[in-house]
């Protein structure tokens, strides 16, 4: 190419590990898949979000009719968007656009037992698989989760800390924003969680069903699917980032799959984006100081992914193009 | 807006920054105008680049037929490209997509003597100032410049000097691949230009004058014209930063017009940045670890612009959404 070796930086390694995973010399992402899984969370009821639970279903309502974030996202893109409802406290009316595939009117408070059963968790993780089968047979060429749920920075929060070993102070944040005292209080719910429950490091599973979201396990499900079935994913932000760890220490060789996006403002993130960097999951590109989920920062990286491709695929090389290459 | 305050980050900030900019309530970025500056640079005779100086015509030419990075970024943006040969050492192939503006077949050496005459000065930064003004009868929503010239990083390294005096060991990096002796020879070039010349900190034509180059002036001529039809920015790379450094000194307002957009993996740029911040320059957004000018960094960040233009533009507000805005 007509440039000085790695003068594109991160581009450069991003398109050559898409064209690896694609298994083509000339990477392409034109068809973009979107699958946005959205649940309640019991543990909401601890004061631990800066929103009421009936947000959830409302912005399930509001991504269908095309004024949420990832709605204007999606549409920029020409990617196709799937919305999967697995349980609300509130309705969620019916929308051709939303896939009904509720579990249960959300989890149940995690600070006060297990937040699923065994056969709910094993849904979600399926509702997941299946969306990301349905990813395939559509012939995308990248996967994007993307999550809602009121309180999910909490439950995401709780299964970090189980699968890190970290006390609630390294993955604690304040969420969609909670002032001091409420980030403190949301510290404490997850210390008492961790000490109610105990679940051991090695165990992804036990960390979902009991810490976890239905949304979280949907997205842990969809990734390891996406990584049997050898289609690239794209991670979003801090909840997406837990349920892909979840999804490695699954499926080890998950992590092959996953290209980081974005670093959140959330600051929990890091030290999951650390975790995830020993899975092989390549190098976030953004920082933004995005912290809004939903996708969102997946769907910011796609056109600089695009352009990564582009200049892959379209530059010249030095003999093409006659020009020198060493003084 | 139905997303928590501040959830978007950056791309907040971006779309109000250019929505104040271009007096509209709904920004827009679909008219985007990249000018290539391209010259040649005496101070290459002193062997500080790590590409011969007959590259710098064959990238023109490059560009022209559309192999470059900054041509497949234009066309993967639909932009408009304009290359504007300013001078070279060897012979630039007609072409329709080539403006033929030649001062001089490149500077002379400026750590021998002054890089070019006043006239020239004054040529070169004319011919950036008629680029913007015909960007501005295009109907252009934003200016990118962009440069070629091989050594123009030893130029802009000693302009910068100049205009923060500060040390070449602040600035001196190395391009587009000098290895560690190349670089401390660098260093030992500008470090006698700046001794030749003892420019004054508050004297940004003598800097241009006795240490630019022709593009590196151009640009400066065009971001100040840009500022003056109000027209907004988008900075580059580290030439192009110092080509705004210049323009911000030469008429302090012009920095409110412009935007950076990445920070380069040449080292020399983060001061630069840091003196274009104090001058209200908005914070780049990317660091990708590019090093290759062109405008290329500037375009790349041309699709985040414009999902933050998608996101202010086609978002729902909570009320129109009817979803709640508080616990």
């Amino acid at each position: 190419m007509t440039k000085p070796p790695g003068a594109l930086g991160l581009l450069e390694d991003a398109a050559l590990r898409l064209a690896a995973l694609q298994g083509r010399e000339r990477p392409t992402l034109e068809r973009i898949r979107i699958c946005v899984f959205a649940a309640d969370h019991g543990v909401a009821a601890e004061g631990v979000s800066a929103f009421p639970q009936q947000v959830t279903a409302q912005m399930i309502a509001n991504m269908a009719t095309g004024g949420a974030a990832i709605s204007v996202l999606a549409r920029d893109l020409g990617a196709e968007i799937e919305l999967i409802d697995l349980g609300t406290v509130a309705p969620v009316p019916a929308h051709p656009a939303i896939r009904q595939a509720v579990i249960a009117a959300g989890t149940a408070d995690l600070a006060a037992g297990p937040a699923m059963t065994g056969p709910q968790l094993h849904r979600a993780a399926g509702e997941g698989a299946e969306a990301a089968r349905r990813a395939v047979a559509a012939g995308a060429d990248i996967f994007i989760g993307g999550e809602m749920g009121i309180g999910n920075t909490t439950s995401a929060a709780a299964v970090a800390c189980a699968l890190l070993d970290a006390p609630a102070a390294a993955l604690a944040g304040p969420g969609t924003g909670l002032d001091e005292a409420g980030v403190a209080r949301k510290r404490g719910v997850i210390e008492r969680a961790l000490a109610l429950h105990r679940v051991d490091v090695r165990d992804p599973v036990a960390a979902l069903m009991r810490l976890g979201g239905f949304e979280i396990a949907a997205l842990s499900g969809a990734y390891v699917t996406c990584a049997q079935q050898r289609l690239p994913i794209l991670i979003d932000g801090f909840i997406s980032s837990v349920a892909a760890l979840a999804a490695v220490r699954l499926c080890l060789g998950a992590g092959d799959w996953m290209l980081l996006t974005h670093v959140s403002a959330e600051p929990g993130h890091r030290p999951v984006i650390a975790a995830l960097q020993r899975a092989a999951a390549a190098e976030p590109m953004l920082d933004l100081g995005m912290r809004l989920g939903e996708g969102s920062g997946a769907a910011v990286a796609v056109p600089l992914l695009r352009a990564a491709c582009a200049l892959h695929n379209g530059m010249a090389t030095f003999a093409e193009a006659g020009v020198a290459t060493g003084a």
